[in-house]
């Protein structure tokens, strides 16, 4: 039996607590599993009397974080106050710089700061984990850092973020607007009381750059994902796509895409029967397609205590069993810069909804601009019925308007932009066009 | 950098020469990933002299293969021979206890001897890894081993063989007779001549008696695994699945039953909209359930060379990387007792298909004989016409018959059998009932 491993846990909102919950419950056969016992030797949280359910009068409490990330009490520094800056930043600077291991959920401080964690790791020779702080309970990092080490990654894409997932899903499944539905999930607690990181698309950025990172081997360039939220999502837009075969997600996409990498993340279309397509509610999934390997799915639940909690345990069992990798697979020497696919060199298929005045010759000009742009057309449904939308309360009230929903075929985003652009100049359509781009997956 | 991994390799198959590959196409990568090389310093095979469409010329060659298992030039015997006995067995034998580490895809020998292969690795303080060996490209062994370490499984279960998905699939979407497309299968390669061991639900049970030890840290009981084949799966089965909102695959399952461990490979209807119901073709999935991290669910392809060369050569990462755990999670002296749970205390709702007499009184009866046995019934589909199955020669052709399909409520497998009995007795029915278990996954 080799000596304890000693954690020190920083942290005691849902996941801190889902941590002790499984030592409590599962410790003892995870002891037999690693030769050796796993103990909390040090907590530190902002408040200590608060009653979280869970007993921690024996654990010696720390009022500083930088006094437990670096007590010789510990192997292990548990990071799980989150956010970018301070006091995470500079605790698991210090807990590194101390030669303590690090595992940590925190996805905003890795997206951010990794690359110079990671070296810190590396010259301490200490692990660096963070499962926990992309999709949750899927062990995607893992996959990448160790299963997909064998392949070249092509694309990985997923959905990161649960929040959007649920308010896209209900929106669907109850004919519900989005901020009706977001107000009911924010009730529920399945969405902040700022909303913001979630559907305006940053947090799946950050893990987004984060494996992807891993999945390609490159330095990690969180600046450079290209960011889209679910706030203009319309019903209009759910009814129009499920019609044309389609459902709506919020997708995070990686891709090389020859003169460099696509990051992105935006809504898209995700034609019905693709497995990624029925991932609804909380669920979070992630495909990944290897040379050898060819396409690989895992889905889960990507948030919560439960799940979140195993893959931070999981990554602690990995230090307790003596596994120390480089955080993003290579070491950091070898990680390659970044090589930024533009957004606009984009390609694929287009999914647009107009609101086009009634009146003749509107709908040619439209299809004509496109034509100029070379962006040909799949499918073009127009609805016969004047159009007035309740989300549109700056239609003029005397110019009725058609719904022209059009599928393209494959183009680039500078031309879809171009034809938009030179579309709302000529005059024939009321509000902005909604655009949403197709995954073919 | 460390000294480099010498890989002795026996068999040169498929899967041989896709290692090959991988290491020809990405050793570079992943020297810089490990921190060392990984050089092929022995193989052997049947036919030296063959055109594989790899290199070999330069790699010592091994005529007996039990001089490679024990070569002093190698760190990593891989052992791609197949079968439960020798050679592939006594080969393995002689590689461990002179401490070897081996990585194997062959499920049938480390589900029939995997406890003392296990027991072998462990006092030679050498890895046994078997990734490739279920599910190929999936990961579920790692998943089981490591991320689900911190927690309790209660079920795990999945579409474990390719060959028979794809049958079905192919059967319900193509209309076509199972032994139509099963020739079909053979002539693609996608079925073994004698495609027994697929169809006969074999394959699946190595499989599934491997994750079930894993999942549940007991000892390995292939032999109490129950198995039913998709032999006897009509068209007609699938039809009025289909129009019942179901799917039919074959599952293996292994859960938690309370009184000890359901284990059992049959074809199973799983209701449509489930994640596993759209896993088609020759795609593997397993979903697992933990207690803290909830369902999750992994979905790639289950053969070929390219993802289980990939699974093979993930498992020689971990062992570049230092990795060497219990080849079950857990060392062989802390695996429990298998505790069997009989297959007639099953619990579950039941598909049943009859060709029922076309007389007064036929169907009450039948009706009559569930509800002596406490079965309830969710739902009658009675066909009016009078069936007359060309899978069905058996049928005296003075007796029309009526196809009644019914799905009962939860009731046991004890019940199901015993009324069955009844019916079959009674003599209203023509051919053998189609009893097929429905999987609420």
């Amino acid at each position: 039996m080799s000596k304890p491993l000693k954690l020190g846990l920083a942290g005691l909102g849902t996941v801190g607590v889902g941590v002790i919950k499984i030592l409590n419950a599962h410790g003892a056969a995870m002891e037999k599993r690693c030769g050796r016992t796993i103990e909390i030797t040090g907590i530190c949280a902002r408040d200590k009397s608060k009653d979280r359910g869970v007993d921690i009068s024996n654990i010696p409490w720390f009022d500083d974080v930088q006094a437990l990330a670096i007590s010789p009490d510990i192997d292990v520094f548990v990071e799980l106050i989150g956010g970018d800056g301070d006091p995470a930043k500079s605790a698991v600077e210090a807990a590194l710089a101390a030669g303590k291991h690090v595992v940590t959920a925190n996805k905003a401080l890795i997206a951010t700061h990794g690359l110079a964690l990671a070296k810190l790791a590396e010259e301490n020779h200490v692990a660096l984990n963070f499962e926990a702080g992309v999709a949750g309970g899927i062990p995607i990092i893992k996959v990448l850092r160790e299963n997909l080490a064998s392949n070249k990654v092509s694309k990985i894409y997923g959905i990161l973020n649960g929040t959007c997932n649920y308010i896209l899903t209900v929106m669907e499944q109850q004919d519900r607007d989005f901020s009706d539905v977001l107000k009911d999930a924010q009730a529920q607690g399945y969405a902040e009381a700022d909303p913001s990181f979630d559907i305006g698309g940053i947090d799946a950025a950050h893990k987004l750059a984060i494996m992807t990172s891993l999945a390609f081997g490159t330095q990690l360039a969180f600046d450079q994902v290209y960011i889209e939220g679910i706030e203009k999502i319309t019903l209009e837009d759910l009814k129009a796509a499920n019609e044309l075969g389609y459902k709506i997600k919020l997708l995070g996409v990686a891709l090389d895409a020859g003169n460099g990498i696509e990051q992105r993340v935006h809504p898209a279309l995700v034609p019905k029967g693709r497995p990624i397509s029925g991932v609804d509610d909380v669920f979070n999934a992630v495909v990944a397609h290897g040379d050898f390997l060819g396409q690989i799915m895992l889905e889960g639940k990507g948030a919560g205590e439960g799940p979140t909690a195993s893959a931070v345990v999981a990554d602690i069992l990995d230090i307790a069993h003596g596994m120390v990798l480089p955080p993003f697979g290579l070491p950091v020497a070898d990680l390659k810069p970044f090589e930024h696919s533009r957004m606009r060199a984009h390609e694929g298929e287009y999914y647009l909804r107009l609101l086009v005045h009634d009146k003749p010759g509107a709908v040619a000009a439209i299809t004509q601009r496109m034509a100029e742009q070379d962006i040909s057309l799949d499918s073009i449904v127009q609805k016969g019925q004047t159009v007035m939308s309740k989300d549109a309360p700056s239609i003029s009230s005397d110019v009725p308007s058609l719904q022209v929903v059009l599928i393209t075929h494959k183009t680039t985003e500078a031309s879809i932009r171009k034809s938009l652009q030179a579309i709302t100049d000529d005059g024939f359509i009321s509000l902005e066009p909604a655009m949403i781009r197709i995954e073919e997956t």
